[in-house]
């Protein structure tokens, strides 16, 4: 039997679950919680909701994000555990070592990389967000989705896909959100929320990171520049950081973005973004790694010198592309 | 017989056209435009297609989009012709009298305020996009898509609804993104193309709008400013400037937010934005004018008098909505 007619068959069987997800929640991993647990109580199950970490603001408005706890006391490994948008036990963080002493762990995933950590896995790479499995599990369990519920699905397969713009998104990810729309949604404020506002310090941060761009190579290249001191003074969290880099990217004409955040006198974080260009496989030449058009390294040293390497292997990898 | 069926028919046996839409073509005007003209072609028809003014260079890389004119010297009245997305003649620029002068006219929209200035109209406000609606058009006429007239419409549809983040955006919306889909169109690209590129003068007249940031009322008013004479001396275009003022209301937080464009001494261009709050009726309070959501007004005055007029106003908005 198949682990999917195993889940959905323990889904339907077991009583208790407690269901987790990853640290640093983003949308899908919050959506799909929220989603599922939903479901499942309105099946009559008895679930308890976790995330290591709390939930970022702009998704607390979501109904039953309230319940989500963020430690567990109790521990008895014959809990079944689901595990949701995670691929490995390490982002986890602290509920790791709770999950791997349970007897049954299902986990639900779509990343490429996931590690089948569980009793039973579901992962579908195929799938544009872990949402995107829960959709088609509620339907498998003949659940009825109710207001609530689509809008935790929408949330959490609209973030994974940038609002339906990343190159994850199919024909299947559009027929899902339409069905969800059903369920009287509003996408428009749904979207003002989780999209397009922004904190203060983000906006402070990128108005510093536009006036530092520098553009090389007859603007193929941009990049950008940002100090963690200088975070700290405009008062942004780590999540006010998120997305800065892209704009790198963004550029008319660019073909490789960089953004240098100098960590402190002696360590460097570097982002690549690009359109075209592997920058995986630039970032690997400097100890780094990541996707196709997003990756990124570490190094340390001091800001001068790191940022030559750096631009020297950005240069060759131009070259390269021409010859 | 209502007039979707005439036209159905006027499109099946008639066998010269011009396909005519808006001055300042935008997605939704292009990506209609240069679907159905590519499918009546397909039909065996002879078609001609027509913008006032030249498409803006992110569109021009869509199939057939160099075949578009600009200009129409041979005046035949007997000649059909087709407006797409465009509420009224005055939107056709140059080719106003040339539409008007002739014996058929289909005009074929999705705005509310639409004029019904055809022989034959075919105009529906729940669709989110014309390109929607040309879909429905595509589909009875029992066309078969291909790639190219796939994307034209994907362009059309995701322009006009934001990437799907505008409230006009429906499950059918969707369903027919669905179907597009599934012609082998690459999302992540298109929306790289058209929606996250932007010109450097964008980012530096984004800097300056940033670097400007003026915050009242515990930061539930948000406001930038920025003059002509800036916007010049970046080298950015009145394309650069679409979409700043949208910054303006994205901060967390705010609930009003306020851009002044300072075209000369003695002139003031203002742009409202907001999350709930009507500014069309702000806007209107100083004799401009717009949408609940997106508003603007144009004053005549030295800018200190009249940011200080409408400052005064946006007080008294945000005053009212408390009590």
């Amino acid at each position: 039997m198949a682990d999917q007619t195993k889940i959905i068959e323990a889904l339907r069987n077991e009583e208790y679950f407690y269901m987790i997800s990853h640290m640093l929640p983003d949308g899908d991993s919050i959506g799909s919680l929220l989603a599922m647990g939903e479901a499942l109580q309105g099946m009559g199950k008895e679930v308890r909701l976790f995330t290591p970490g709390s939930i970022p603001y702009k998704y607390r408005y979501l109904n039953h994000s309230a319940k989500v706890e963020h430690e567990i006391f109790d521990n008895d490994p014959n809990i079944t555990m689901v595990v949701l948008d995670s691929s490995d036990v390490e982002r986890l963080g602290i509920f790791k070592d709770t999950v791997l002493k349970s007897k049954k762990i299902i986990n639900i995933d779509h990343h490429i990389t996931n590690q089948r950590f569980g009793t039973l896995n579901l992962v579908n790479p195929e799938a544009a967000a872990t949402g995107e499995i829960v959709y088609d599990l509620l339907e498998e369990l003949q659940v009825e989705l109710n207001e609530s519920i689509a809008e935790s699905l929408y949330v959490a397969i609209s973030t994974d896909t940038g609002s339906f713009k990343y190159e994850n998104t199919t024909a299947k990810t559009h027929r899902v959100i339409s069905s969800l729309l059903e369920y009287d949604l509003n996408p428009g404020a749904i979207s003002q929320r989780i999209f397009d506002e922004r904190s203060l310090p983000f906006y402070i941060l990128l108005k510093e990171a536009l006036s530092s761009i520098e553009l090389y190579e007859g603007r193929r290249i941009a990049v950008m520049t940002l100090s963690k001191d200088l975070r700290e003074r405009t008062g942004a969290t780590t999540d006010d950081l998120e997305g800065i880099v892209n704009y790198t990217r963004n550029i008319e004409g660019v073909e490789l973005g960089i953004l240098f955040y100098v960590e402190s006198a002696s360590e460097l974080k570097v982002g690549f973004r690009s359109k075209e260009i592997d920058v995986s496989e630039l970032a690997g030449r400097l100890n780094g790694g990541g996707h196709i058009r997003a990756a990124g390294c570490r190094m340390q040293g001091d800001f001068e010198s790191l940022k030559n390497k750096v631009m020297t292997e950005a240069f060759a990898v131009l070259k390269e592309l021409q010859s």
